[in-house]
């Protein structure tokens, strides 16, 4: 069993760099915004690197900055077992998204070695870069270079998202905080046996269903899309409606029109960046660019959702009132254009079915034991009243992981469901939960 | 007459300082980029400086860093007869708004002194400062606070709306570019008999109807308005539309019923800028702050439509359809909250008599001489096929001129009614015509 004062105090003391908005009283009820690749992800990367090397594991960076922490085994021919998440935040994130995952890892070492445990093969623990996506526009994208799904070069050469000054690319701020590691990053170079996940859910299930553990079988399908409108710079007081081209009217009629193919379609339809030029009070846009990012359970319903908004934006554009938006203004004689580049592809995925098993049987385990569910009817893919087959909203590395090993993750609820807020917040006990069934499912796979 | 080929050398050597976008292919076809108190507009206000003192003015520049040229006359106890307008431009402005205005005065100075006139009266030229309102969210700003209507203070505060690393105020910048003068900013301190400004329509009607000359009777009324729209920062894939509080979302909606509501009223609704936080494409926006501008011909009905787009953003942001503008979506269990601040107010404007009265007998002069037109009718307000009275629909500092003494404006048209863009045209013709009307309105009102 983990220790939970250390695990909490790791994820708290950690929490340090790079602290975000505060949204309570209390010493630790501050978010986080600690993006991919800045001073601070480096003081936390520092961190992982001297902590687990005090914990006797031999660590090595890749040339997507990657670390990967190594506990040796009986038998270190075979590759090692990975539990791992990433360290890297959302602008306005909160302290458990990612670091959870990490920090739970850790705390495994931890007690693998309190309690003198020798796996049969070797122990990873693995931090990722730039998981969140929210820098660099691509989500998982080092796992994903890990796997061989993204060219390292591409992801090298991701610019920020970030307007005005930051002009930096992934690969010219891993040289900058010295992350930038000798090591290919390929599935062939760090070879991985399973890898295992502990997660927030991010998503209200668990907690409205008072539910400790989530079993995850898969994540859904996404599509990352960023859309340009042109139109055409005007001044507001002396061009009337119909002479406009006005790239952020547009603009707001594609994201609503977004949101009502999604439900139609029974998919999500976000938009979470938008910049437009020139950007004065009395000039009409001329110019907007925004994200676009869809999701359903299948990649069937991603298509037909992404094929209905561009057919929809693309009307929008030329001025048609489509999917019941009317402007009720005289129709504009000027169009706008309207461009679409896809950022990121993730499409669904299905865990590996032993390593679900692990998870599952760890959670039987925790769940079991804690009382009055100890009866709780344990058969087939059903863990009882304490635990959930789930299928996750949020990607994650483990989706990219999966493709070149077994794979699975856990779990554990979130304050009403809320996640990428500073305010995100789980309990020590539900971080303990989680933190226990991961080191008991890595555990259990090292056996198996 | 004034000299044409030395008011375009005017035009385009000046805009060298502050050089934007190029359109065309030729030497003048670029756009300008000259934010108020930028450092290239510290370069243009050296060239007004240098040049109206080698014409034999006295210049003076006020607390606001207007700069104020006056050419004696017979009886210097009287106050000049101004002509001006202003050389800061839009972000991605053109090289005749106000630029047109501040050059065609320079050169009714030069043709004054080529030909030994003796005006009744001194004859000044003014170069406004920030009448854009493009960096500093007050269009006008230096001249309303020279009117009295806008508080010094509450001018020298005003931040740039320029996100990320301008933190600069107005007075912050006038004193790093040298041009927060020692004269107070005010009527009483500087005193005018009259002000003249000649423009560009902004719109499309002069060249529409192939008029010469718009003789401007006022300017139409408008408010500016910053609407911020709280929801709450979400996981874009775990967080169903049910629960999200999408402050861009509902932005969204707002822009489109500002856009109805308009239509409706006969007004124009217009947003140029739209911020959001924390801008991440895979986080529900929680944070969207954008400006409004609602212009009408009169101030109830600009009233009438701020009200309307009150009470419909209110409805939106609690989650309801209204406008009939429908998400389609499950209606979400969370609100956003708005609030509105009002950045500026410019009520409808009637110049004076007399000025329009200048402007048409020098319009009419200019047209009667330019050949078969020389017969058309003139009587009362008619000026002939050639010149039109018309209403502003851009403001302009005539406006709060007028306020103080009085004032009017001459129009020239604009190729397609482009302004506030880099492409905005007019010919060297067009330019000269409007100068000569110009020089034509500031002698006869000197003899008046
Ligand atoms: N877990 C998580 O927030 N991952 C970021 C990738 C995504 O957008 O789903
Ligand atoms: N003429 C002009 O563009 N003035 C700026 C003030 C306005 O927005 O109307």
């Amino acid at each position: 069993r983990v220790d939970g004062a250390r695990l909490m105090n790791d994820i708290h003391s950690t929490s340090e760099w790079g602290k975000g908005e505060r949204w309570g009283d209390a010493d630790t009820e501050i978010g986080m915004s600690r993006l991919s690749l800045s001073d601070t992800d480096k003081q936390a990367r520092d961190w992982f690197h001297k902590t687990t090397t005090a914990l006797g594991c031999k660590v090595h960076v890749d040339a997507m900055g990657n670390q990967f922490a190594v506990r040796p085994g009986l038998d270190n021919e075979a590759p090692p077992t990975y539990a791992g998440s990433h360290l890297d935040t959302q602008p306005t994130g909160g302290r458990y998204d990612g670091i959870l995952g990490v920090t739970a890892a850790v705390e495994m070492l931890r007690v693998l070695n309190d309690n003198w445990v020798e796996t049969a093969y070797p122990v990873g623990v693995v931090n990722w870069t730039n998981e969140e996506g929210a820098r660099f526009p691509m989500s998982m994208t080092a796992s994903g270079v890990w796997s061989g799904d993204i060219p390292l070069e591409k992801a090298h050469n991701l610019k920020s998202v970030i307007p005005a000054n930051d002009t930096a690319t992934m690969r010219s701020e891993l040289e900058r905080i010295g992350y930038l590691g000798d090591v290919p990053c390929s599935w062939e170079a760090t070879r991985m046996a399973a890898h295992f996940e502990l997660h927030i859910e991010q998503g209200p299930i668990l907690e409205a269903e008072n539910r400790r553990i989530g079993v995850v079988q898969g994540v859904q399908s996404y599509k990352w899309f960023t859309v340009t409108v042109r139109g055409r710079d005007a001044h507001t007081g002396a061009t009337s409606f119909q002479h406009r081209a006005d790239a952020l009217l547009t603009a707001s009629k594609m994201i609503l029109a977004s949101h009502k193919l999604a439900t139609q379609h029974g998919a999500l339809a976000s938009t979470g960046i938008l910049n437009l030029k020139p950007g004065s009070t009395n000039t009409v846009p001329g110019f907007v660019q925004f994200s676009l990012d869809i999701r359903a359970p299948d990649n069937e319903t991603v298509g037909k959702t992404e094929a209905a908004c561009k057919s929809a934006f693309s009307a929008l554009a030329a001025g048609q009132d489509v999917v019941d938006i009317q402007t009720g203004c005289a129709p504009s004689s000027r169009q706008c254009t309207v461009d679409w580049r896809t950022d990121f592809v993730s499409p669904a995925t299905h865990f590996h079915d032993d390593c679900i098993s692990c998870v599952q049987a760890a959670a039987q385990d925790l769940c079991g034991s804690s009382g009055d569910e100890a009866d709780a009817e344990v058969k087939g893919r059903d863990i009882g009243r304490w635990g959930k087959l789930m299928t996750s909203g949020a990607g994650h590395d483990t989706v990219y992981a999966n493709k070149r090993c077994p794979a699975s993750m856990i779990f554990v609820p979130c304050r009403d469901g809320v996640s990428h807020n500073p305010s995100e917040y789980s309990s020590p006990e539900q971080c303990v939960d989680g933190a226990n069934v991961l080191l008991g499912a890595v555990v259990r796979y090292d056996r198996l």
